[in-house]
């Protein structure tokens, strides 16, 4: 793009030939006194037309400079707008925004507002504008610019204001000696939904009409993708809500579960939280463990399924009832398959008593035909149960339970897992 | 933006002083001749220099013009990258963006790819490409620059394929006759995500180099707008995904709850549907339709909390065992409150028996105390536990409903509900 744009450039060719128009009327000066003293007279419409020549091309100079200035301007807002396009996080847009604004401009100072919800037009970023200053006299003029160009909906720029008779009126103007102030509104679709406001109170002149254009069309795309940015942050916030709704309903669903089941105070959350340390532990990550989150908060959810009087019945249960109550991993299959977004978290609440000898059910399946996820549940599940109180048990003490599940490694449960639970620092639970 | 690009050409000027150039030289010409005739002999250098002054003027009018030409485009490319970024649906922008580079090009017809999830390029959006087309051995020439242009990420243009080395070993691009080809990746942060292609069979020298850079640059804006829509699209369809996935959830949680209350089955699903009718029709809209929704999916999760000796019960219930049942609504709000996202869909839950007399539970509420949801969804709830068989009586029939809603409506009903679902065509329901 750069070499482009240089060879591009009309300006030092320009000069070249105002020098030579120069030198050929100083040349032609000369002949005409040689040409005098002679007898002979050039017409005056070559000296004329040299000067004339030689003053347009002067100008031309001027005007070609300033167009190479205006490509390359214009070069740099092209890039400018693939950088503040090039992420959708606000913060990291506002930023660019706002920096690009005082580096286009050499502005000394700046800031940006945007409009909330209720069309109030709000602080984002400031650049060498302590929060003091925003509080100050001074501050006021610029307030005043910034609303005025939000209410209006056109860019202010003044190269002078000591002298811009519209700032007259305002002493503070003279009082805190601003010089060049520029303020453009941020639009979308015809509505203004911000500003941004630059000033430098040392140099006049600072910004030229040139820069109120070039600005003009970078606060068009600078309230794009400003409103880009603000539309993916309140999807994401939305997404973020929703997920997190959907959990806690989740969780809610878990809890009913827990006081019809009469199951000890907490043992939901707490195996949930235990088989999530213990997946992270051998390996699972992301999503995966999400899974396994939401699979360990619904393991019992196919007790829904199984009748108070089996499920609350203090007494030793029947075979038949037994076999009533193991349906409950079946009926928790059934409940949740239909939904999709909880498939992948069916393995443990599917699972959970199946064993490693292949003597659990409802499958009776084997070491790794059991998924993983429900092998590791399994035993955070018994570990729980036998260091909590029962109606007819008091809990074991820690030593009792892991000598328990070393016991069962290889029958009841996966070795492997075993021995990654049994090396976990359990802190205050264990 | 345009009257300041417009007093900015330099061209017409330099065309003037080139007229001014030639008209001088042609001048001295003249002055020459009968200087000669008078015996005296101007400089050469003043001919020469002259001479030098037009050519060099000549030229620089036609620099100037391509400037001119660069700056309308670099204008264009600003506005197009605004149009581009305009939008964040995927589809809106993938058509802006073909648009702009058959009109930015004068291109024929043209095609843009996409890489997949799997990095496999695909088709996205064509123009003036039949699909027939598409699979002839003429397009095999398009596809191989397209595929060598995302493998390189490099862009390939030629003004007239005809005489390019680089497309001598391809038969066909003599057979189909293509003149002028241009293809650019689209990069974002280094990576080809896609491409651009464009050509045209007619004109040779269609595109320029200078369309190249340009092409480029907009091919970057391009590339961002693209990958920003991209994103967006992702994360709107896992916000639908997931807000899909919650109701169903719900409904599951609702169907369980139907199964263990032995309810007529659908009663849920029907009460629901009809209730969000009925509230449609008294002015419900938006989410506020979907709160209605979930309240009545939920009417009777608070049931979760009634054991099964009263909830199954076949008898009628002891003053006792009432007291008890008319504490569901209770429960669903003590359920429900903690889940934020289910609190706007509270009152059906929690106030669906209260009556418009004050005579209903839990609170004893009386006319507008009770949530208008609530009333709506009163009403439908008695309507489809007469209309449908039950252990201890028979469905009544349709006219007998209607007459007992009436009765009942400024007693157990707000009459404006009783006769807003009276006038409610209910199909084969009613």
């Amino acid at each position: 793009m750069q070499d482009f744009h240089a060879n591009n450039s009309n300006t030092d060719q320009l000069r070249e030939i105002h020098q030579l128009a120069v030198s050929l009327n100083n040349m032609l000066e000369l002949q005409r006194e040689t040409l005098a003293r002679r007898g002979v007279l050039l017409p005056r419409e070559i000296f004329h037309g040299l000067a004339h020549l030689s003053n347009s091309v002067k100008f031309l100079v001027k005007n070609s400079a300033e167009q190479d200035q205006e490509l390359e301007r214009l070069y740099a807002l092209v890039d400018v707008s693939k950088v503040i396009n090039s992420s959708l996080d606000l913060t990291t847009v506002l930023n660019e925004v706002m920096d690009t604004i005082i580096s286009l401009t050499g502005a000394e100072r700046g800031f940006l507002m945007l409009s909330n919800l209720q069309g109030v037009l709000e602080f984002r970023v400031a650049r060498n504008m302590a929060r003091g200053t925003l509080e100050e006299e001074e501050f006021k003029i610029s307030s005043t610019i910034a609303y005025r160009v939000a209410e209006q909906g056109e860019p202010v720029l003044t190269t002078n204001a000591q002298e811009d008779p519209r700032f007259f009126s305002q002493h503070s103007v003279a009082i805190y000696n601003l010089r060049s102030i520029l303020c453009v509104p941020l639009k979308v679709k015809g509505l203004v939904t911000g500003l941004i406001y630059a000033d430098n109170r040392i140099r006049s002149g600072a910004f030229t009409q040139r820069d109120l254009h070039i600005l003009t069309a970078f606060a068009n795309q600078a309230a794009v993708a400003i409103e880009n940015a603000r539309l993916f942050h309140d999807l994401q916030r939305s997404n973020f809500e929703l997920a997190q709704a959907y959990d806690v309903t989740l969780e809610g669903w878990a809890r009913a579960l827990e006081l019809r089941d009469q199951e000890t105070e907490g043992h939901t959350r707490r195996v949930t939280e235990l088989t999530v340390r213990l997946a992270r532990e051998m390996g699972y990550e992301g999503e995966e463990l999400n899974h396994i989150r939401r699979g360990a908060l619904l393991h019992d959810i196919g007790k829904m399924g199984i009748p108070d009087r089996i499920l609350l019945k203090p007494d030793k249960l029947t075979p038949e009832e037994q076999e009533l109550m193991k349906k409950h991993p079946v009926y928790a299959y059934e409940m949740l398959y239909p939904i999709e977004k909880l498939r992948p978290a069916l393995d443990i609440p599917h699972r959970h008593h199946e064993k490693w000898d292949g003597s659990g059910y409802p499958g009776g399946l084997r070491e790794k035909e059991i998924p993983l996820a429900a092998r590791i549940f399994a035993i955070v599940d018994v570990w729980d149960a036998l260091r909590s109180d029962r109606p007819y048990r008091a809990s074991w003490p820690s030593e009792k339970v892991r000598a328990h599940l070393l016991s069962q490694s290889g029958t009841h449960f996966d070795p492997r897992v075993v021995s990654a639970f049994l090396e976990m620092d359990l802190g205050e639970l264990g």
